[in-house]
């Protein structure tokens, strides 16, 4: 393992991503050769700070996942997604974290508000959210998870 | 929603993550006050690889996330550890993406290679790992989306 690379072998890919602990709770983790990447955690959990938290980092993952997946669609069935923004958060029960409480550590729930201005073949909204929530790497990870995300659409269609 | 900041409320906290589309498949993602995320796919992917892509973040999540739970859970057990290194890798079916089959969009397997140098009460080097295994939230997060991390641990007990 460990290559250093991303490579495409007929459909699958593998991506991977490398990290030294630096000190504390933190750590520096690299994807191929991007800015490294500096997780931590607040002092309410153990550490300095420095960086979003992985859990932070995940929240993350979806919003830019589902950004792809609408631009990626979108351009499929000939809607243009402008002005796209994403929020997105997920509630943690840290007993699981802490070994606590027999309680699941990763989300419990997690929300997202997606919003855009659809502009071109705005009759294929519908196909596009379907289209997307079936799709989206990061949205069907945390599906299959358990804590299916729960989308809030704010399209603007006047544009 | 949309808190920029993380809150304790009991035993839960609430993280968040918020985006906007810059061009093409590419976004900037933030959370709290940290320098901006650059999210986008390669070319071959359909994006100018400006930053890693959105599951490269979720393997690098993981990364950060195990290695905050060694700390957390060796200081428990009075393991020493340090040269702490992780590196992950997930394999990924692009049908799943495209919409060409019926296949998962997100990891179909997850790898990990964990390497540090154990010191202090050394016999709980088991439960260490039993206990990061059960209480990780990226790790259950994983496997509980039908993934979970296949770990190599490679432990110094020498130092």
């Amino acid at each position: 393992m460990a290559t250093e690379e991303q490579h495409v072998e007929s459909s699958v890919i593998t991506v991977s991503a490398n990290g030294v602990w630096k000190s504390g709770v933190e750590s520096t983790v690299n994807v191929r050769g991007f800015d490294s990447m500096v997780m931590d955690e607040p002092p309410a959990l153990g550490g300095t700070d420095h960086g979003p938290n992985p859990m932070e980092y995940v929240a993350g993952s979806f919003v830019g996942c589902f950004t792809v997946m609408l631009q990626l669609i979108g351009g499929e069935l000939g809607i243009e997604v402008s002005k796209l923004e994403i929020a997105a958060e997920g509630d943690i029960d840290l007993r699981g974290l802490y070994g606590t409480a027999d309680v699941s550590p990763h989300f419990q729930e997690f929300r997202s508000t997606v919003s855009f201005a659809a502009g071109g073949n705005v009759e294929n909204l519908a196909q596009l959210k379907s289209e997307a929530t079936k799709r989206c790497p990061v949205y069907n990870m945390l599906k299959d998870a358990g804590c299916e995300p729960q989308i809030d659409w704010q399209v603007d269609q006047s544009a």
